[in-house]
């Protein structure tokens, strides 16, 4: 047995779950130093304000207006408006979702309970059937529990990133009067407090439901957590209309504002006077900061109970090692710890003074949780697993030692730093590929686009060769459980990766603001490198994401084929491998959705900006206001309308395949739309990034390449706009709902699998029955109609 | 046995290839009768010339210089400096081709002849033991014969197509003078050549090495059609090359043309003044006709081979019933017959009169093809199979009935009219999609591109349901071969797709020889139609292909694992999946270097232009002629050097894996590239056709809501013209590049099959002898490594 006791790890686990919690706490508490309402004055009024956000430092720049108390009058004001917005949004995308949640956890409860004919009957287990289990109206029920669980909890990280990030945003902008260092700190401190809140949530919630669901299924550990998985249903399918829903609100408002603002009316970027300011804004706190929220929550979730499910048919389950059992929490309660460290040494350890340094600051922070967290993994796994046991293999047990298992983690770890290392230098401008695509648009927009396309395809090569290697290794290895916990391993550092990525957005939001309240160009410099950097952070927590995502659907394939009962999934029947063909083309049917939504909701936002810019006298000469709430309104209106059709292709595709193709045809629509799937997602989230760095790269003219090639307003810089513009839908709204799209299919083919090992595959059932085969044919076409019907949008 | 007997077979098969050149040399005399030269006038000068081409019509409008001779001369000069272009440019890629086939053909005889240790001894057969087959070093030998040969009809293919077109060009102008009907005709004409030559060719030469290996072999037929499949690999090997170089060719040329012609110095299209014009116009030549020729014959040698080989160790061969095992070619050559039918009703039975009885005569020529060829099908299928037989399906023998055979035939055939269609309704302008793509050019280029990106992707939805359901459909019936036949069944018609897809390019370089002979804008305005249906036609062609390219290398990925003697290809194995992954990502690795290709040869040629503009006096003003041979050269020197790497990139991964991963990774590779290379190659080539068209819309101004977004020169249509400029590389180079990338390395895999079987898989072979499963990490990352070895450029 483990060197871990089962009761220290019952205490361990809520112990770091907790301090995550404070931290994030912390954090904020620091955040909040920085005041936004005008404060009534002392009568030596500077000194204090300069020893404010824990620094005895002086003000760098006094020329800035630091006690100019209508800038920050006006900063609270811009940020009420966007949190406003964006509460809003939520509230309404929730309540449209809320209804949706029910109804599927409705049809979870009853396909799960016909599998027995709602039976409250024990049943013999599946993997051993000499035990009795838990009959599978219980499986049915606790399921449907978990799945809302997961679908709430998912629902709160995304809505407190957004809380947390809307009341950072003016923060950061102020605290960028001060020097750029502090203006990062303030940023990367609310990424921080995301990203504790986050992963300590996500790991409590689901550490109190398996003590909570242990009282009913007592030692019936396959059940058990069977019943689990649910909850990384629930947390992907939010993730899912969050992703997609805020990606096209975001989206459309931000390319319906460039195309007028910056293209034909020649104004800045998040020019007060653009009506579609404020929405675009909003955008970014729905979108990137609550969607991607929610993502990565559910990229958590579902590894750790792909992890759980297979080791409760393993000797940890079947030996009831409750230590060994919660190896996935006690990794993930190590990478809390890991990570809060790594925190330090961007916030206090190290301090950034120029521009130059806020890059190699983040790079360092995925450096440094990398190489802690390694000696973490080894930690956890000396103490808390046998030195040898074994895992289950598809029917038969795998003996795996403790050191074979640290390294299945150890590669998922570092994988992950190289994808990201990967995905920096592809969307970095201060390498070579971004400057070739930059160079391009001295030629127009054309070859900027061609040359943008071929860097995304191109930065799909070294982390697929990353993720192959992790996935033989771990393959090899452990098994499924061993890519269960590579996957794991990868997302171990998720509270740093959090941190760095919605720092991203939160300097977005404060470059707009400090546009918006009028502050000097200065000021937006400082906000335009740190967000140069966080395009690139961005860019490389969306190849964490893609990566883990991988990792993790294989690992719930793995896991849905074993409960199943399918032995092999050979490419070469007919079943699979037309599965195989259809499941590579749905990233295409999906991203050919989500971008014509984008494009259709900004040519709305285009018309209605337009409308205002002809129709409210003064506007352009800064007299009166826009509208801006008509603009908010489209961009909702057209969000909400637009996720629906892609969430139905996602959520109904496996019920569709499963129930009338049956398990082997859905295992090769799970193989192919992982496959393909994970090409598209990151080549898109790297072309659009590179896209967006370009164009900050032309505009900053940093170097005498760069300043060939601008300033604003040039030929070149109007091509990279252009480029941009591309790119937006492309990282923002399809590429990162494509991994969800492979995890969320995944996870609700391991939810489902016991109906359709059941009651699936109708058609060929009714065709085999009448053994003419003559027939195929026309019924093929007729479930392709089937398919087909939802795709008119 | 069948009906037909074997010697009337032996006479069959011939004399439809023999009529098919026959008929192709018809149509070639009947465009002849429009002359080039300035002839010696008789004094009635109009009469003898009204009366040409075999019309005793009228001239339909005098004002358009049908007796100026100096016009005549001038599009004989361009014409000729064309076709001088082209042919210099394809003998010297032939000779650089020519190097790398000579090394290539050694390998495979090396390969190929180790599998054996070199023994001119008899061997046991593979798949029946107990009779004795001819040694492994006959095979080597007749399979790099069959190579050559191969290699060597793809090169006759492609220039002949060449010739052809070059001499139709300037001729489909002097005929657009007097109607657009007589235009379309000269143009269609030439097209039936090239196609009814390659169909006819390609079927002759291979049924003549059939008869000429069978010398050799006699009884022992397994061995005979496995050296047989060097011919399809000798045919795709040649058209990659083709494909790529001349895709980066014409790209290169079109795009620098059209970037400083178009955008910068707003001259028309094909202007004389535009350096590049000359390079343009020889590269729709090199590019479409050539490359696309070599293509299809490729597809059309590998269904051919794929089907053969797998009827030798089915019944068919077993029993040595010579007929039936002719079936695939039988197939072809009633394919020829009913083309020539379907040819006639676009060349005589009905006639175009006006410019929109284009596309629906086009259309015509597919629907009337496969209405008359499912009957041909059917009556072949009746008198050549004997009415049940078996067929060699992954180790045992499945009964098959001759209707099933017909339905796989059939189901190909209607699946590739499926194609065309939704290709036809996605790429045309007379559709919505389009239309759309059109519209939102009203916003700018950003939402163009986006539109199109989302338009080719929504467009790969049905085709693949199409390819799914015939492949189920003849999976279900008779295992691989039905699928090979099925491919068949699509390129049946291929003499008629040929001739509707040459069409195109045809048109187009009509068009640019009217421009720069100088000829009146209604004579550029009749090409304009004719190139608007091209452009649709020629999206329907790369549907065609891409298609027929999928059943293709499913049909030889099937032999090559019955060659390699796996049982399964389960996607549960970490060996497949890391294929299926890594195998997924190539088609997006040789996009991304053909793309930058394009665009780095563009830039290239930009700045050629850019000088010669500037450097040459009255250049602009037409006092001056420009260099056109220095563009000329600078897209040869590019599409030589820049086709080595993604060829090599394809040609080299299967020997890579096959030899150091084994033939389980390499089937992974295998079903991975194919389906995922299938939805780019499609969404790629669709998203490039609606651009062209989107902008042609505009430009035609033929509608209301047209001419809102025109005329040329708008900011709309200048919004379009980099939407095509974008799609240029997508959808003449990359996109179709990527179905030679399938075939081609499922061909590989089955010659080299036999080596990989018995040498393969060093690397897992050595970590397996050693028990040290440590090593793994590191060996893969090695291998990685040397896989990454040919990335850089």
């Amino acid at each position: 047995m483990a060197l871990l006791s089962a009761l220290a790890t019952e205490i361990v686990i809520p112990v770091c779950a907790v301090v995550g919690i404070l931290f994030s706490l912390v954090q904020w508490l620091l955040v909040s130093r920085v005041k936004l309402a005008p404060e009534p004055r002392a009568p030596s009024s500077s000194s204090p304000n300069s020893n404010k956000n824990g620094y005895s430092d002086y003000l760098i720049e006094e020329e800035e207006g630091v006690n100019d108390q209508s800038v920050v009058a006006k900063c609270a004001e811009i940020q009420s408006a966007i949190s406003e917005g964006a509460t809003s949004f939520l509230f309404t995308e929730y309540q449209y979702v809320g209804v949706f949640m029910v109804a599927f956890a409705v049809l979870i409860f009853l396909f799960l309970g016909s599998v027995e004919s709602f039976s409250t009957q024990s049943q013999p287990c599946t993997y051993d059937p000499l035990k009795m289990c838990k009959p599978a109206l219980a499986t049915a029920a606790f399921s449907t529990v978990s799945f809302l669980l997961g679908a709430f909890t998912s629902v709160v990280s995304g809505f407190l990133g957004m809380k947390i990030a809307t009341y950072a945003n003016a923060r950061t902008t102020l605290e960028a009067r001060k020097g750029v260092g502090k203006a990062f700190i303030a940023a990367f401190r609310s990424g921080a407090v995301m990203g504790f809140l986050l992963a300590a949530n996500g790991l409590l919630v689901l550490y109190i439901a398996i003590n909570l669901f242990k009282l009913y299924y007592g030692n019936d550990w396959e059940g058990l957590f069977e019943a689990i998985t649910g909850y990384g249903l629930g947390g992907s399918s939010m993730a899912l209309f969050g992703r997609v829903g805020g990606g096209i609100y975001t989206k459309a408002a931000d390319v319906g504002a460039d195309l007028v603002g910056k293209v034909e009316r020649n104004i800045p970027e998040d020019d007060p006077r653009n009506p579609a300011v404020i929405a675009d804004n909003v955008g970014d706190n729905v979108g990137d900061i609550a969607g991607m929220g929610s993502d990565l929550f559910g990229s958590y979730a579902e590894s750790s109970c792909a992890a759980l499910v297979v080791a409760s048919i393993s000797s940890f389950g079947i030996e009831h090692d409750f230590t060994a059992m919660c190896y996935p929490l006690l990794i993930s309660s190590m990478g809390i710890l890991i990570c809060l460290i790594t925190t330090l040494f961007a916030t206090d350890f190290l301090e950034i003074k120029a521009v130059k340094e806020i890059e190699p600051a983040l790079k360092k922070q995925l450096i440094i949780s990398t190489i802690l967290m390694t000696v973490g993994i080894a930690i956890v796994s000396w103490i808390a697993l046998p030195s040898s046991f074994t895992i289950y293999n598809f029917g038969s047990q795998k003996v795996v030692k403790n050191w074979q298992l640290f390294l299945c983690v150890g590669v998922g770890l570092w994988a992950g730093l190289i994808i990201g290392f990967v995905t920096e230098y592809y969307t970095s401008n201060a390498y070579s590929p971004v400057q070739d695509v930059a160079d391009s648009c001295r030629t127009g927009a054309a070859t900027n686009v061609i040359f943008g396309l071929a860097l995304g395809y191109k930065s799909v090569i070294i982390p697929i060769f990353a993720i192959a290697i992790s996935i033989f290794v771990s393959f090899s290895f452990a098994a499924m459980y061993g890519i269960a916990v590579a996957a794991l391993g990868m997302l171990s550092t998720i509270a740093t990766g959090l941190a760095i990525d919605a720092y991203g957005p939160i300097s977005d939001n404060a470059g707009g603001i400090a546009e918006m309240a009028g502050m000097s160009h200065r000021i937006r410099e400082r906000t335009d490198a740190l967000d140069a950097a966080g395009n690139t952070t961005a860019a490389i927590g969306k190849g964490f994401a893609i990566g883990s995502a991988a990792l993790v659907s294989l690992a719930l394939f793995g896991a849905f084929v074993s409960r199943a009962a399918i032995s092999t999934v050979d490419v070469l029947t007919p079943k699979v491998f037309i599965g195989l063909l259809v499941g590579a083309m749905l990233p295409y049917w999906f991203s050919a959705m989500t971008m014509k939504s984008v494009g259709s909701a900004a040519l709305k936002m285009v018309e209605e900006v337009r409308r205002q810019f002809n129709s409210i006298p003064g506007l352009m000469e800064g007299h009166a206001k826009p509208d801006y709430a008509r603009c908010v309104k489209i961009s909702t209106d057209a969000s909400l309308k637009e996720m629906i059709p892609p969430g139905a292709l996602v959520m109904l595709t496996p019920l569709i395949v499963g129930t009338f193709f049956g398990v082997e045809t859905l295992s090769g629509v799970l193989a192919g739309s992982l496959v393909s799937g994970v090409q598209i997602a990151i080549s898109a989230s790297n072309t659009g990034g590179a896209w967006d760095n370009a164009k900050k790269y032309i505009e900053a003219g940093a170097s005498e390449h760069a300043r060939t090639l601008g300033p604003k307003g040039s030929e070149p810089h109007k091509a990279a706009v252009i480029g941009d513009t591309i790119g937006d839908p492309l990282k923002d709204t399809s590429g990162p709902s494509l991994n969800i799209l492979i995890k969320l299919m995944a996870v609700e083919s391991l939810v489902f699998a016991p109906f359709f090992a059941t009651h699936g595959g109708l058609l060929f059932k009714l065709l085999w029955q009448q053994h003419r085969h003559q027939l195929n044919l026309a019924s093929a076409s007729i479930s392709v109609l089937v398919l087909c019907s939802f795709s008119d949008s």
